[in-house]
């Protein structure tokens, strides 16, 4: 998932407590909507089949990280079944995407005790040479910090130890704390470093690193970079205050091959009367290469593609298509959502609206809208039909990564709304399991996900842009 | 820590919201034990040497299993401390301790999918041959459900993926869900399976293992066993409920080396009046080899010893003896508690009381208490003057598992009764690190420790018995 904009946030915030959208009517709804609304809902709430896939995608393909055979065995399996399923149009879009590989890797305290400590190399660093990268580390808890001491730095490994952020939104910390898994190794090369480290970006820790992408700049010498746990990082935090001189050795054999070839995943229920316009409804199916993708984004990618399984099951054609789009490359690169920009540029005008889940599938509030004024006023019209699942907020934010490139050209764009208290407690890592997806709030994205797609599939008129 | 009795858990349960204990008042207490009391509560709660010290000795030691170097190097340390400190009679007792040795150790999943899961051997367990045991694994959630499918474990890997019970205090949730940890070796073993796994007990993961003592009896050829995370344990289930076929190769080094030589560790300030009347305040100096022993039991060892020490800072010397003993071989044996109650046999008469800190160092509410019905009401009585921390709980329960045997030779027994939510988080796991040692909680721990230790101490006479 991406950042939202922050007015989005506080506008979350500050409607948490408000009954005024459950309670807001649903005018210009004929009975035949509102019946499918409600037939869609019952259906959802009682399903077992989404579910179902998620665990078989992710107990059996595992994580899938762009470039690797585990990707595209799933996206394999997900073509066949949805062909299965009766959809239509069912294919592969070729995306090239990064194929960046981690290989063993690992982190030796040397002094003041030997100890291996909890690490996941960041995606898109270096590797170290074999022998690894032996230095002291010169502990900072700030880019500030890091400036002070630039002397210090020189030929060491420079660990952030950033606490994420208390007291505002999970996703307003992971924006602060965040700056430093993205820029980390850019700012410790520049001052001489020979490694970075960072705490992991997490909320919440059970000795579990966290990975996600890294960046380098054309102005240094890129060095390898990587999370510690939490716990790790504290530790060597304190060992540093009281004087103890720590000294590490980090090994990582990762490395970036070739570009390889990935596929989004695409297929439609063809729209009745209207079928050049579009609804498009997705999550991403590649994750990093933890845990089993199942929270990100397994669980928002079989919502969508569950969610145009029901409309078909229950013989509801909407007006217009109804696309399903599972994402390759949402986690390094964009590239999936970048190449559905670019090989649909010309249908784009009769995209009607492109909704993505990929903040999780716990609880949901509802979405957060981008688009135009007057957009945010019709969709606010559409959440009160939400109202059964308790999702009716509608609040102006980005939505997501993979559809931004979309958006940016007009096309009005949805993100779930979800309760992620618990997001960044496994967001990332190894655990990122089937175990902490629970399957009623699963439908209830389902419900809330099919309701919206319908509903702007089928009624008369389209969002204003 | 130890099971308690389940009759003292329910106590708790329905102490938890009454005012009646908290507004007790504390008869019988002269103004200068009061004022020490005042005194000492006071110097806790700004106290910051012991958590610093148990910082020190976790982050320089780290974990500390029987048989180790370094629970010999941290004794080490702690006597000379001890010394420093100025206490009486510093001197370690010896104790022959078992020696188990984990060993490198890995479950590979080899089908449906290939990947390594998260696993922790259990303590005592027995190591695997080199090339490790690859074999079918057979799914049961319970004991009567390996009888029913006793058959099909023959020569297979019997995985018990019992959860953590839910809906019962945390301490009874894991004298239900332990039994598998304990004896599942066993129940698989006679069913002529060649290996074990268990789901973790734990009542919350982030993939996250949890070891613990296992045991092997004369009945069965002992076989390997080891502890999944919860994730890894529901997702071999899954496979097996869709009819997936899952084999897995457990490696396993662990192997036990003949006993080593270990201490506990002893100081004490000797009494103004009573010098050979004893109140033994302790908790256990070994931990599992995992994490940093900084819960389990470091924090209670730790606010012990600093009890001791701030007597000894403000000058105040009770009537009868004040002995701190940091035990060694809670984990994998009490030797420690045993040798201690076999070497001063002859004093246990002598030995006011025995009090002891191994269920973390989290909120306190006050004691359980271990002895005679006049023992309980007159320690009701202390308990008031415990108010000023709000751990005005003295409930009839266990104390702990180190004291027990001097408790079966009429000693009245204490142990510290904490807010365990969180408890079996981190027990036994690598998350039982500094990261989840709150220092004020710590502080209050240490006052609820100094008092009631200083008052059995200092007051006129002793618990009946």
């Amino acid at each position: 998932m991406r950042l939202r904009r922050i007015a989005g946030l506080l506008g979350f915030a500050a409607m948490a407590h408000s009954p005024l959208a459950a309670q807001a009517p649903a005018p210009g709804f004929s009975p035949a909507i509102r019946r499918n609304v409600a037939r869609l809902i019952e259906a959802a709430m009682h399903d077992t089949l989404g579910y179902s896939r998620l665990g078989f995608l992710t107990d059996t393909y595992g994580n899938r990280l762009s470039g690797s055979a585990s990707l595209e065995h799933a996206i394999d399996w997900a073509l066949t079944t949805m062909q299965q399923d009766g959809f239509d149009q069912v294919h592969g879009e070729p995306v090239m995407v990064p194929h960046w590989v981690r290989g063993s890797e690992s982190v030796v305290l040397n002094t003041p005790r030997s100890t291996r400590l909890h690490l996941l190399g960041l995606g898109g660093s270096i590797g170290t040479p074999a022998a690894g990268v032996t230095a002291p580390v010169l502990v900072v808890n700030s880019f500030d910090d890091l400036t002070a001491h630039a002397t210090d730095a020189r030929g060491k490994i420079v660990l952030f130890d950033v606490p994420f952020p208390t007291g505002v939104l999970p996703m307003e910390g992971y924006r602060i704390a965040v700056a430093y898994r993205v820029t980390g190794a850019i700012a410790a090369a520049k001052v001489g470093a020979v490694g970075a480290l960072i705490r992991s970006v997490a909320s919440f820790s059970i000795q579990s690193p966290h990975t996600g992408s890294t960046h380098y700049d054309s102005t240094v010498t890129p060095i390898p970079i990587a999370a510690l746990s939490v716990e790790d990082a504290e530790m060597l935090h304190r060992m540093q205050n009281r004087g103890q001189a720590v000294s590490v050795t980090l090994t990582m054999q990762a490395h970036t091959e070739p570009d390889a070839m990935s596929r989004n995943t695409i297929a439609e229920i063809t729209g009745s009367e209207r079928p050049d316009e579009v609804v498009v409804i997705s999550g991403h199916f590649d994750s990093w290469d933890v845990g089993q993708g199942a929270m990100d984004d397994g669980g928002g990618a079989l919502a969508a593609w569950e969610a145009v399984r029901l409309m078909q099951q229950l013989g509801i054609h909407p007006r217009r298509t109804i696309r399903v789009v599972l994402w390759t490359n949402e986690e390094n690169g964009t590239r999936g959502g970048r190449a559905y920009h670019d090989d649909h540029r010309t249908e784009l005008a009769n995209h009607v609206a492109a909704i993505e889940s990929d903040n999780g599938v716990f609880r949901p509030f509802g979405f957060t809208f981008q688009g135009s004024a007057a957009g945010l006023a019709k969709a606010r019209q559409l959440s009160a039909l939400l109202a059964p699942i308790g999702a009716t907020r509608m609040i102006r934010g980005d939505a997501e990564a993979d559809v931004e490139a979309m958006i940016t050209d007009g096309v009005p764009g949805f993100g779930l709304l979800v309760d992620d208290t618990r997001y960044f407690w496994y967001h990332h890592s190894d655990a990122d399991m089937m175990t902490m997806i629970d399957p009623v709030d699963f439908r209830k994205c389902l419900a809330t996900m099919v309701v919206l797609a319908y509903v702007l599939g089928d009624m008369p008129g389209t969002l204003p842009r």
